[in-house]
């Protein structure tokens, strides 16, 4: 709509005689005075249009600076023994126990959870569809499919999860509601998506369901099936299409400081947890948790890259450690950086892996921030 | 056996001449010798025995000492709405959700579990039996019964625990596991019994089961039917009867530092977890819970008697103080001394009650040791 009124003229009347000079010039005045103001109006406009680009231009300089800031510049892994779902009771108990697994990675912002074989030997780890750790990794598979469910977003979950009866009992799952669970309206930054098998026309890259009203076009052009992150543009709702680009999935984490989810990875032993770590740089602080730890209240944390804290089963990590034929030592805590009792004066005799997850990173929370004053997550 | 060796005397034999005066000299200076020998033993036996008494005497002061300083000045209670367990989907996940909230409070040796109807106006809180609370607190009735029940010894919960369909699917419960839930021959000082209906002698007290191979006689004579704290005499395993005497159930907390259950009590509304104390000092320390509260990472917490930790349902404590009719504030924060986000930079949207009660008592954990340096528990 435009806010231009327009001007009313002094029409001569039938009345008087009218004065065609006096007419004409006060015409020509009119007219004159109406090139002036629709002049000032352009240059108005012309300089509001610079200043909105410069306070643009601003804006997005300091999210920049911000985003610098406010990115997370560490991940957390944690990992466990997939046999911890074995301790359940019913197959209604051991989804549900996955899930409480699920949750508190989400509640703590964990980047990976590592899913180890307490008991394997000859078991080895496969990425994708988990089908390489046999018959004895039945948990360790269960566990990892539970938490790769949760992990990902609802409306990509009918592309990603065919029926399995790992996730029969998936109705009875508490969502995470983390920050990259969008709902449809939610404006964002940043969303999952999946490549949709629909072309663009050559060299338009492809389009991405992203849980939105509108489809999103990315720049490049992937291969349908794909999960992908999105960085979405600014001010898209206006128009009729949506655009964005791929970015790296560590993006949303490590620009805009948000919490993205988790990736998980299986583990045919112990040893492998730490082998085969995904970080070129290595984990670089490595904690390792029992009941027979140091007392978590007095250490303090440096400041890290990559930091893993490892729990283990029924058994505690003894177990683990002694099933693992790769490693000679038989104290657990020689494996590790620390080896925490995150819970000092427990007064139940022993502490369930599940609870043990949620309370060891709850005591390990203030010392990672203590250690990262300047960097903020979520 | 006696460590004292007869002495071989000179006895004449047949060859010689006997020198009877020589003899008899001989022999009274050994009498002597025997004599003096006999007193020093004595006076060395007296001299243990004084020795041994003073040691005990010390030993015994030393203990009354350690335990002053080892028994646990303080109590923590916890409030939270029985409504919780309406967010269960099922019977069974109902149950084991009661069972996640008993846990915590084992692990985080809580001492009053307080139940509140988060809706209730005209409902009442009653001790015991747990009647009063009527249909709309059946949420908060079941989760109390759980509670009672997970909170007592095995060995006693058929004296205590008639069939209940609320606790049908108790087969489900994971046991909490804390010191006062014994072993049949662990050796204790403390244990947890019924009085039995067996009567003893006139003024020789009662028969109470505390779980043992033998029944206890105490010192009381009490009701048969009555829980009570029995704490045993020493060295018992040789004798073939057990005593003990009844003493207050904080005592096993107060002077050996043990963590010893928790009480569970019904209250009708939010107000009520707090004017109903069963303190007579009542609560000198109380903290709300909510994602906007304060970061407890930023607060030290002084020493006090009596904690209290109130936690809020699906709709926060909001909720709660909205539906008190005898509170006129609509903030909840200024219920309470403290009103604490104990999960800052949480990466869900929501933190379920259950998960913030591990986070919050974990997170308040070091500075409650931090305030009582001298005191232990467990
Ligand atoms: C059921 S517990 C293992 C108990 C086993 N009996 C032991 O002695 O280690 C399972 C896991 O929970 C964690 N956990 C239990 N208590 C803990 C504590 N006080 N501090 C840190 N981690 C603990 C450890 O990772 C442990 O391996
Ligand atoms: C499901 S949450 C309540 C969420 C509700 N929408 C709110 O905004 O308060 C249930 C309870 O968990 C506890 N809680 C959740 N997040 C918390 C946090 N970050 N810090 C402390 N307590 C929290 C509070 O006691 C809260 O009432």
């Amino acid at each position: 709509m435009s806010t231009r009124v327009a001007q009313k003229r002094n029409i001569p009347d039938g009345e008087g005689k009218v004065d065609w000079k006096k007419w004409k010039a006060e015409r020509k005045q009119e007219t004159q005075k109406w090139k002036e103001s629709k002049l000032i109006k352009q240059l108005e406009k012309q300089r509001m249009r610079e200043q909105k680009e410069k306070e643009k231009a601003e804006l997005l300089q300091q999210q920049q600076l911000e985003k610098k800031n406010t990115g997370c510049p560490y991940t957390v892994s944690i990992a466990l023994p997939g046999s911890v779902l074995d301790n359940a009771q019913s197959p209604e108990l051991r989804t549900y126990l996955a899930g409480q697994i699920a949750r508190a990675c989400a509640v703590f912002c964990v980047d990976e959870v590592v899913v180890f074989d307490e008991q394997g030997e000859d078991a080895k780890s496969v990425e994708g569809e988990f089908k390489g750790v046999g018959k004895r990794g039945q948990a360790c598979v269960q566990l990892a499919r539970i938490l790769q469910y949760l992990e990902c977003p609802q409306y990509l979950r009918k592309s990603f999860f065919p029926k399995h009866q790992d996730l029969q009992f998936a109705g009875l799952l508490n969502p995470l509601d983390s920050p990259h669970h969008m709902r449809m309206d939610e404006e964002a930054a940043f969303r999952e998506g999946v490549v949709l098998d629909r072309p663009c026309k050559a060299g338009k890259g492809s389009f991405v369901n992203c849980g939105m009203r509108k489809e999103v076009q990315i720049d490049k052009q992937l291969q349908a099936g794909l999960r992908v992150t999105v960085q979405l543009k600014k001010n898209q709702n206006s128009g009729t299409k949506c655009k964005g680009i791929v970015v790296p999935p560590h993006v949303p984490r490590t620009e805009a400081g948000l919490y993205w989810g988790y990736s998980v990875r299986l583990a045919s032993c112990l040893s492998a947890v730490l082998t085969e770590c995904p970080f070129k740089e290595g984990y670089d602080l490595t904690i390792g948790t029992s009941e027979r730890g140091k007392n978590s209240d007095e250490i303090t944390v440096s400041p890290f890259r990559h930091m893993l804290v490892v729990f283990g089963g029924l058994a505690g990590l003894e177990a683990s450690v002694e099933a693992d034929t790769q490693l000679d030592v038989s104290d657990p805590s020689l494996l590790f950086d620390l080896y925490l009792n995150t819970c000092p004066g427990q007064g139940s005799r022993t502490i369930r892996t599940e609870e043990a997850i949620l309370i060891s990173l709850s005591s390990l929370q203030p010392k990672i921030k203590a250690a990262f004053p300047c960097a903020s997550t979520q």
